[in-house]
């Protein structure tokens, strides 16, 4: 893991970028003397860690104790996509233009995108864990596919917030019974492409005894900024 | 408003049993120089309003800086029962112990209890407003079918936090439409006596721009108790 850059702002909060062979990050930390848990914050699908508002979040949650990690995955943000994976965006654009089903496109284009971001998020996190600034367990936030899996096959994550607005494929649909750590799921009531049904039955699925949804009127970008703040104490709840 | 008894709790609040002409109330009030504004915590159909968990609940949200009022209105906790509501109390249980539907029993008592419980809440409403320790914009807490209908007939009422788990009768249900203050809705998933979906439709009907619900696991009365304190956060952003 190498630094690439640091910034300090003004709140106290840290931000470096790295970078872990291919894979580039943002790790902010707080202005801490003893090391602070861990929040993994991933972004959905395609869009950059350096999108304003995921920055934004995390240097909140950064300023209220956490270490708070992203990365662009295998094909997230600048990364190189795959052939499958062009073609299947450029089959999303068509499809969305003709108002033809995009199901079975998100199927393919999602389902490969988590299989490839899996293994850089855990590599990212055992290189994490070296650090002498971090300590404690590790919560995620964010992109619900990709948290899904990762909530299963790695136990070092022991709380999950998830945000509903993206595509699940069936195999983490099936997947979510096995999650079983405290969770805390956001959704936009009216989300545009993003079905309320589904994610209604996603968090009935979901294995967890301590779960909880909060839903918010209005469409994907429309969640409120107090649900950052209701999203920090579920993680104080859980992590400190 | 007649004061009969009052107590001075650890955490500095003021806690005093009232009358008002045959009402029976209780206000809380914090330790503070300054008018507060004021909760309505209105518990559901019969329970009393000496239940120890309204109790505990009216502490902490006065502990946070509000006057905090509750009233056994007519038809419940000790106050006498109509000729009809003693029917469909006795209705209910049989209906309930031979597993018959329930819906217009809980319709008939519902409606009956709503009808008598308003006019008994503004005239409390009218009274506490008088008081100098009470001042600024007033909240809702509790019973939902009551409170739709307060907040449509009250423009007092700015904030509103609703109980999912009781019966709401059909013309709450409508009126539902016209509610259009800010408000948060408690879900309990798995509530044995109350659909999830009649919830969830409640939820979408209400006019509201900023409504936001929170559902969590468990049966009727599991709700968690940090809900008590995102429920004071939603207070704080809309009466403070």
């Amino acid at each position: 893991m190498h630094f690439t850059s640091e910034e300090r702002h003004e709140d106290g909060v840290l931000s470096r970028e790295f970078t872990l062979g291919e894979i580039p990050g943002i790790l902010w930390t707080p202005r801490s003397a003893a090391p602070t848990p861990l929040v993994l914050m991933a972004h959905n699908n395609g869009l950059p860690m350096a999108q304003p508002r995921l920055r934004a979040r995390a240097r909140h949650t950064a300023a209220a104790g956490y270490a708070v990690a992203t990365i662009d995955a295998a094909g997230c943000g600048d990364r190189p996509r795959t052939a499958a994976e062009e073609q299947a965006r450029a089959d999303l654009r068509r499809a969305m233009g003709a108002g033809e089903p995009v199901d079975e496109i998100f199927e393919s284009l999602v389902g490969s995108m988590v299989e490839r971001a899996v293994p850089e998020w855990r590599t990212t996190l055992d290189a994490l864990l070296t650090l002498p600034e971090i300590d404690g367990p590790v919560g995620y936030s964010g992109w619900t596919a990709l948290g899904i899996r990762l909530a299963v096959a790695d136990p070092r994550i022991r709380a999950a917030g998830f945000f509903a607005g993206g595509y699940v494929p069936r195999a983490q649909r099936e997947e979510a019974r096995q999650v079983t750590v405290p969770l805390l799921l956001l959704l936009q009531w009216d989300d545009e492409g993003n079905p309320r049904q589904r994610a209604l039955d996603l968090f009935d699925a979901f294995g967890s005894e301590e779960k909880t949804l909060h839903a918010n009127m209005g469409g994907h970008v429309g969640t409120p900024w107090f649900e950052v703040e209701d999203g920090g104490r579920f993680y104080d709840r859980h992590l400190k």
